[in-house]
């Protein structure tokens, strides 16, 4: 296989959060020729067109440019009130702006949502697909990443239990021929 | 009819912004007995759990209080990537918590979407009726308000134009109705 | 508390669904003054506005009367491709024409969904929701029902386990209660 | 290019339908290489698993026949109730089982929505975008499909205007290459 350089976005800002501890872990599982890389959102200001007139806000500027550099991109997230948390919109909203500039366009995507109860997320799973049709970016249909009760899959220091380690690592590599095929 | 003291959430942070101009200008087209106000939200740190543990920060707090001080919300948005602004999914966010102190249970709840388009924030506006739904706010269905070409529907000086203003103050009236059975 | 009679649409036409038989047992844990009746849907022509020229179909003109004749609705489904069952769309479809006629209008609504697995029918009760707001049925939102692992919950005769009884029946108290605000 | 073979599903029953007219005109302006046919839906009893039980319907085993003897979908649909109407969501029910047995899973897909007013169709757009992930149908992103207005966008005769055939031939270029690739 080529290789493929990842942006991981994490939906959680929660020190000790799951799903950022399944952004880090994804290196560790990731096949052979595959990079991934947690991109931080947590300090970018809100998407306001007005700050795009004239020089953007640094974070702005740092975080689209670390986009560009990649080649795909892994959304791990959590969901708040049914829907995408707000920070991960944000960068969502950041990266797609001045018009005609979003470093989203032809990406392919992969989305692992995840919750402490039964229904893992699939309102933030499913809202963040609708964006990212705008966004064009090419996304992993099948397999569909819902992890239910997401603290029983992670031990105490941090890491995947075996399972949940192989469940991903196999998702990981059917991400790797499609974005293969859509790059 | 008694009276309704209505908060108004603008998705829009952008100066002169269309939704920003159509939030200002509801107290003026408002049925006798009911107040609007717009509650800045542009100042709100992104939810984060940590936060919450301890004194959270200052323009929460600020929030948190000015939204239980209302009886009832309108948000008035634009759509960002065919969901909800980030900014406007944040106060949503910061509302909702810690578990057990949401602000927002039992507040009817109206959305007025727009864009300069045909789409008129359909996106937005559906996205947003999918948080309403967990956060427990009753929510106007008929009429649904969809703003298309909104920059047609303001002039300069950011007044609503005859048809429009008639139009969303029937809809004011419709949903001081609702509010009225619902709280 | 006064009368409400409740039309109870089922998404699923397998003898033996989980759906059926959670539809069924409702009126046996219902609050004093709610009748359900379940209206069957599986006979009604696909909507076509084309038969509602002229004589519309018997099963159509059938259906129409039986949920004119009621005051709320609910529905109980599973989901077929993480969305709505057609034979449960569709009755919504014919119900709600000729324009000018629909007979959803004003009834309010709650929407219990199940899956055998984690995600219990989550697409199907939003897509379903979506479709409300379009149709003016005021609808319940908290409590929210997804109901997970649906196979445990019933016995071998049909008959709902108790702890389901029990979180069924003061859903359906909750929903007389919100009924009765908004007929 | 090499050949592709595209099965076309219309969302109405009515005569003289739009999105029949562009089914049907979508031939005309496909490049070379590509047929389109539509398949007929209307005829489909509604999904019920235990009519596959034993020997399933006719209409059914048709139908999943002729899915599966094309390489890619395209649907054509406008909205009731915004959403899928339930003869195209029953279609696609029933070409997902039995379980094991999709016809649906890795054929490229696109969809065209379409309405007389602004909304075009963007609710039935989505819902149907959520069911193709759990098909695991590849789907265009871009350019998204949304015909606002379509009464005027078609001739007397049921053509296609100009410059409507003009956009909707350069998104058949971009499917093929799309479908090429997902294959």
């Amino acid at each position: 296989m080529s290789s493929l350089d990842v942006a991981v976005l994490v939906g959680s800002l929660r020190q000790g959060a799951y799903t950022h501890s399944i952004g880090k872990a994804l290196q560790s599982i990731a096949p052979s020729g595959m990079t991934t890389e947690i991109i931080p959102i947590g300090d970018l200001p809100f998407y306001n067109p007005d700050l795009d007139e004239g020089t953007p806000p640094a974070p702005w500027t740092r975080f689209r440019q670390a986009i560009a550099a990649k080649q795909a991109v892994i959304f791990v997230t959590q969901e708040y009130n049914r829907s995408v948390p707000a920070v991960l919109k944000n960068a969502l909203d950041v990266g797609s702006r001045p018009y005609g500039s979003s470093v989203w366009g032809g990406k392919p995507a992969a989305i692992i949502s995840a919750s402490p109860g039964n229904i893992s997320g699939f309102g933030a799973n499913h809202h963040l697909r609708q964006s990212l049709v705008f966004l064009d970016m090419p996304t992993l249909q099948q397999p569909e990443v819902y992890l239910a009760q997401v603290n029983t899959l992670i031990d105490d220091a941090g890491n995947l239990k075996p399972d949940t380690a192989k469940f991903l690592g196999g998702v990981l590599e059917k991400f790797a021929a499609f974005a293969a095929k859509n790059i």
